[in-house]
């Protein structure tokens, strides 16, 4: 019962991995969770593999002493950079936001061609393309790096011209290639998915890899026998630069949810 | 002799402060530079004063195994926010850029009406205006977060209709404000130069502070006899990621100096 009842651990470079948070709570609602929002050194997705998974290892070490029962990486730079050598180092169950968005997007595709938009490292890293590969050897993958997205919703401009005119011209390649499914490769994305609506027009459907990552956390912790027992949820949050900032952008990510009430923003960690 | 051919130090958050080295580089030709450009932890702009100051103690801590005669804090960001605490850890003479660039625009300034735009952290930090305050007490500062312009010019659209409407947004106001001189608050700016000047028109001066500072230090090497005495110039420069990214980009902002072929690019430490 004890090892059920172990939290589960989430990182992300920031604050956009709470978009995946607020799905799980949504799934699962009993699971206790420690987030670790890397802040100081963010953001991940300009910078090389090897420092993304230097990083990256020092997050799970972090959230290990919490005694974890499974790690969710929620940063998709880091799913598609450094998940191997993750799961090469650690025993503890570890999952990362790209097969998830993958396996949906391939069951979603009418016509097998799907793009993917992301930040420049997990575009440079072909895991999403090798992924829709090995998934779907037929399909073809179109995938475009969005270097202004995440500070354009930083700054807050989500429904704004200039982010539109950045929005088309990022997407107008994928569109031209005629691609009907599109994965938002990258935390931040959901926040800009109407005005991608408006980019990309109304035929595309849209993959979040939020969600999909919740749905397979569930699978894998029934599948496990690891579902917790428990009737309520404590949820812990840790960032290693100054918490202030997080905690007002956190309303933001997780939007109205009644229990988050409960989560503690005011630790900080110095990796 | 020894004494004043040791190098000089410089670091920045990352590749910017590359227009700080090219003016020292043209203004002291015969110094020796060692460079440190934190890319693994970019950028600081976003970041808090403890954070930032913590990276800054540990930069200088690098750069000092190199046994510099002289430090140049490189970054608006760290300038503004750590300055203080370097000097109050360190001996070694350091210069940061905000009080060569608000000098100058003191100097420059016909009405007194001096506008600063810069990052977030800068901006926050108000240490332009009083640094502007204490040099001439009666005139006015306006200052403007412009947290897009890095990752604009990173993305290389310094000639682009989307950053002109961008800067147009961030700008009116200071232009509003009848501002007389204009201080380039951050080390990206310089590159977005002709962009900002169509969006305030002819009659604003612009102030850059790469070029100050490279007159200041001049003068500080003077005044305590540390001017070199060497005929030629040695160039390293370090990275905390990996250096290949690095390389290419410093031609960008070092633009062509013949003895720029010295400098070696090759080196990381892991801070």
């Amino acid at each position: 019962m004890r090892e059920k009842n172990r939290p589960i651990g989430i990182f992300d470079s920031g604050i956009g991995g709470l978009t995946v948070v607020k799905e799980i709570i949504r799934e699962l609602p009993n699971e206790d969770i420690v987030y670790f929002g890397d802040t100081a050194r963010l953001p991940y997705g300009n910078k090389s593999a090897r420092t993304v998974t230097r990083f990256s290892l020092e997050n799970v070490k972090f959230l290990l002493k919490f005694n974890v029962k499974s790690i969710v990486v929620a940063c998709n730079t880091s799913s598609s950079l450094s998940l191997p050598a993750l799961r090469k180092k650690f025993k503890v169950p570890i999952l990362g936001v790209v097969s998830p968005a993958v396996k949906k997007a391939v069951e979603l595709s009418p016509g097998g061609r799907i793009g993917v938009i992301a930040t420049a490292a997990t575009v440079g890293s072909a895991c999403y393309q090798r992924e829709i590969k090995k998934s779907a050897g037929r399909y073809k993958s179109f995938a475009q790096a969005c270097p202004l997205f995440v500070p354009l919703v930083e700054e807050g401009w989500t429904n704004d011209d200039v982010t539109l005119e950045v929005a088309r011209r990022y997407l107008g390649p994928l569109v031209k290639q005629n691609i009907d499914t599109l994965i938002l490769g990258c935390t931040h994305y959901p926040l800009l998915e109407k005005l991608i609506r408006k980019a990309v027009g109304e035929r595309i459907q849209f993959v979040d890899s939020a969600k999909e990552t919740a749905l397979e956390l569930k699978r894998v912790l029934a599948e496990n026998g690891l579902k917790s027992l428990s009737r309520s949820a404590r949820y812990k949050f840790f960032v290693s630069d100054e918490p202030e900032r997080f905690r007002k952008a956190a309303r933001r990510f997780l939007g109205k949810i009644p229990c988050l009430n409960k989560g503690k923003f005011s630790s900080t960690i110095s990796p």
